[in-house]
């Protein structure tokens, strides 16, 4: 299942190609609909636990990992799943299941958007 | 007043020398103590308003903004500062008073560090 749906605005035809939602921080004031949006995909990875659980996905072989390889976070396996709920909702993941077990991929265009909004623009550097 | 001692695992000598808090978040799983940081960070801009005065701040002339330049967020001046002081708790702004009013800035190497836990790493290239 992709959730790539929930970001609309993010459009990537390739890891390259990053539409992201809205122009770097240092650019100009956020519209309330841009900051809406973007704090939508801050605030997924402002946990601990979410934090460590993406970066154990985003760290995997392919870029890609069974929920069986990234529950060592010394939480309870429904905590973990609740996580990667919160993580995928907010576009950060996508889940595919194969066979027993469900893969978590991380999206590279939505990492690539933030990391985008975070670059220094003339008013800061 | 710097709040710069507020993150101390980071040390910037100029705005391209930063050695942010953890490594990329596809390098590899993150450690409990850098999740703490790091999630510290992304939690404060995971929130609308805080995201549109931190952008209001950051992509205002020279990188300041005195506290009536950036009030037009459509909430009370209490919230505003409410969310002012939570943005220098997590290093992202710093703050001096000068005369009447209070004028904040844009911490660039908490915002490069964040940058660079986005970048991504050989795994999801």
């Amino acid at each position: 299942m992709s959730n790539t749906s929930v970001l609309p605005l993010i459009e990537a035809e390739g890891p390259e190609a990053v539409a992201p939602c809205c122009p770097p921080l240092t650019e100009r004031p956020f519209t309330a609909e841009e900051a809406e949006t973007a704090a939508r995909m801050f605030k997924a990875l402002g946990d601990p636990v979410r934090l460590r659980l993406f970066s154990a996905v985003a760290s995997h072989a392919a870029g890609e990992a069974c929920v069986c390889d990234i529950s060592d976070v010394g939480v309870s396996q429904p905590t973990v799943s609740h996580h990667l709920k919160k993580l995928k909702e907010a576009g950060l993941l996508t889940s595919e299941r194969r066979g027993t077990w469900v893969y978590y991929r991380v999206e590279p265009s939505v990492l690539a958007a933030m990391g985008k909004l975070l670059t220094l623009g003339p008013a800061a550097a």
